[in-house]
């Protein structure tokens, strides 16, 4: 329910390998440069999408910007043209430059009123912005961010808020803290998504290797320990969000800098699967996966394109060390040359 | 006190840089493949960087390891080939993976006898090697080591000891409380270096950045503030040491893992100077960058090659934006490209 699928020739890569990695039903980011602002635009999006992977569904978004309007919001709704809204901070991650002050919301609070009227979800990107001045790094960031997701849900307590990619131990513990007492799917309005790979990555694994480097950055053993626990728990407020961000494998190679994003799409459910099976707790990655986000989103069969079902098999899945078409463009897949015990199988 | 002068093409660029960067006497890293530990290496070593600067004075070391013995030792220090011994825990940075176990240095205890009636110096990398089992990551991996140097410091009393590359508050404060209530230089057992580097750095400044990438990697906002005070406080105990760890720009420039090093021989003095400058310190550079160094290491007039001295001149120093020798090999320094507001000239 959080997945990077680029333009252009990165676009034609990677939008198969939805379906490939065992997702049907997938929720599209919408920072291309420029951001996705407009129905226009999301419409000839996702056109390109389908003519990619026709049996695979996109639900679509728009960036939250000064561009949007609540009118313009009620009309994407009303058309049914997008199923929620990304709210990147500014400068926090890629193609984010466009994004908001987190720091106050409240500009934003008329769109807001809108989409909690018309059922649209906020996807939050729960990071501060980088401040020597209010000490604010890489590693609290998420962390300080929350009174700001506990601000947004009291003030639009019926507005659907998920924190995507959560990474830390606080914001699972803010997320639980918030849905305390719920049981009705109907009463839960907060959730959070969480990665693959964040199941699988600490600080160590990314420090000095640019492939597992990603924003929000993976944490502490404590922290990754806290993100299992709760994907595997089957609590229906934590479900699967990829976020998988695919980078040309030159951008991923540069001393000087290089760009923030794993690519997990082409073998997603196959990594979760691991890290279920490891924990024991295999009976719950349906619920992960597929039953809590599709509830969350409350999407109905009539929006999804394919009813192909997909099956998890035990048998050696290779990743490959590079996913490339043509020589134009080549991503290195997270845990690349490494074989997974788990792979899909589409009926 | 702290400099890696590599072999080979490398060692034939950074040797001489030792100098332009403003300084005199440098105690030199042993951790070559494979690592120094004969008095023929050593030798052989000092005189290959003596042609490359003669009139630079190279303090020589050792790598401790199994294949040294406390007869060994004693003849080394006997001859004064070597100043110390540098103690690497196996696996923690480059060209490590001759280290020592350190949870446990007693099998080396007769060689520490020895240091400590021979007068050399102990120099460690203080980080824990990471362990999930232990919850010990690039983190935390300094703070673990700490009570292994207050013991060998409990053992060894009077032998000379320096935490290497110091880069939290917790080991600053450790270093002062060792020596609390000590007021005469012979007193004083227990040092830290400090590098350039981690006056600037802190793990944003690394987080997607490999040319900021080192171990041990540099910390919090906090942390980084505990290193400025201390290097700036003239207090005996702290003082400077690069750490300057050249790497050709190829290995810094991988996707899949890049080496951990920064380099900043070039510009040593520099970079300190301006850090000095700005928390209006610039007269505690000297106690930082030479007194107190000099007296820890008991540097004797003798010993030093080149009685010249250098002055830090105020002007613009631009930062090439890699260093390299006709083609053959490329380090890019740190901050690469960027101009400081400090230089230093040779009388």
């Amino acid at each position: 329910m959080h997945v990077h699928l680029r333009d252009g020739k990165m676009m034609d890569l990677v939008t198969p390998t939805v379906k490939q990695g065992g997702v049907s039903v997938c929720y599209v980011m919408p920072n291309l440069v420029p951001p996705i602002t407009t129905i226009e635009q999301v419409i000839e999006y996702k056109k390109q999408l389908e003519s990619l992977s026709p049996s695979t569904t996109f639900l679509m978004s728009f960036y939250l910007s000064k561009d949007l309007s609540p009118e313009l919001v009620a009309q994407a709704a009303d058309k049914k043209a997008i199923t929620g809204i990304k709210c990147y901070p500014a400068g926090v991650t890629t193609n984010s430059s466009a994004g908001v002050d987190p720091n106050d919301f409240t500009p934003f609070y008329p769109i807001f009123e809108v989409m909690q009227l018309k059922g649209l979800v906020l996807n939050l990107h729960g990071e501060k912005p980088p401040s020597d001045n209010d000490d604010i790094h890489v590693l609290n960031a998420e962390i300080k961010f929350l009174p700001a997701l506990i601000k947004l849900h009291k003030d639009f307590p019926k507005l659907k808020i998920i924190l995507e990619h959560c990474t830390t131990k606080e914001a699972i513990q803010t997320i639980r803290d918030i849905n305390k007492g719920k049981s009705s799917s109907e009463d839960i309005t907060v959730g959070a998504t969480i990665t693959a790979h964040h199941l699988w990555l600490i600080i160590d694994n990314w420090a000095g290797n640019p492939i597992n480097f990603c924003k929000p950055v993976a944490k502490l053993p404590q922290d990754r320990s806290a993100l299992v626990e709760a994907a595997t728990s089957g609590q229906p407020w934590f479900f699967f969000g990829s976020d998988s961000a695919p980078h040309p494998i030159e951008t991923k190679s540069r001393h000087e800098g290089c760009c923030a994003g794993v690519y997990t799409q082409l073998h997603a459910i196959a990594y979760v699967a691991e890290v279920f099976d490891k924990h024991g707790k295999l009976e719950n990655l349906k619920k992960f996966v597929s039953t809590n986000p599709l509830a969350f989103y409350q999407v109905v069969d009539e929006q999804i394109k394919s009813k192909d079902t997909v099956k998890l098999v035990k048998n050696v899945n290779e990743i490959p060390k590079v996913l490339g078409n043509s020589g134009e463009i080549n991503v290195v897949p997270f845990k690349a040359g490494q074989s997974l015990n788990w792979s899909v199988e589409w009926n």
